[in-house]
């Protein structure tokens, strides 16, 4: 189960992933990561731990830490960001690793009422912004 | 736990509600509707049994048994319609009653390698049509 595709951003850790969000941290079975692209403030991806595709494919332990780790996320991020409400997505159609985004979504803000975007490309922020919210984020969790 | 929210689609399975979503049957502690815009072939909602908002609010146990009945019921979708992956989504910013989207995504069909729609507004089908399909997903859950 800890096989790791060559192909995969999430198994790699590669400059790809890099480009696109910023580890936070280990949880207990999967890994937090900072979205760059904040349109939606506090915006995170949680990667299962191994290369699996579809959350019905992991045994109802896997699954049931898995979700705790993300509930645990979503949570940290509703006390931090005060969103008006949580939005989760599983998509991956080309990339058979699961991970789970988690977009706070905020009255007034984008898309407020509609799915999410995966990748509005408007609001990007200085190194020193990204570090300030992941110490907010790793400090509430 | 079980109070019904007046203006709640899903606590009071409305026309609004039927207009959207044909009711498929009870779950262990979820209702399965079939969406009816189906761009995504199978396309599903999963309603939790009570109004509540975040997936994060309920204990660990109604969580996991909302899960099982989720991942239960994208199994059977996958085993029926041989997509190429499940997506699932939940957001409802402004409809305070959790649900979670159940989308499978099919090679060269809508959307494929992006999230999904909320309602591509395209694809809808016959009183028989829907009985055809609400007919397999019941056989095989």
């Amino acid at each position: 189960m800890t096989q790791k595709a060559p192909d995969c951003i999430y198994c790699q850790r590669n400059q790809q992933q890099k480009d696109i969000m910023i580890e936070i941290c280990d949880l207990n079975v999967s890994t937090l990561f900072l979205f760059k692209e904040q349109s939606y403030e506090g915006r995170c991806v949680v990667a299962y731990k191994d290369h699996v595709k579809e959350l019905f494919e992991l045994s109802v332990e896997e699954r049931n830490a898995f979700m705790d780790d993300v509930c645990h996320v979503a949570e940290t991020l509703s006390r931090v960001f005060h969103p008006a409400k949580i939005n989760m997505g599983m998509y991956s159609d080309k990339l058979a690793h699961l991970h789970v985004h988690i977009a706070p979504k905020y009255e007034g803000g984008l898309d407020f009422g509609g799915t999410f975007q995966m990748n509005p490309n408007k609001t990007f922020l200085s190194d020193e912004q990204y570090n300030a919210l992941i110490e907010k984020i790793k400090q509430a969790l």
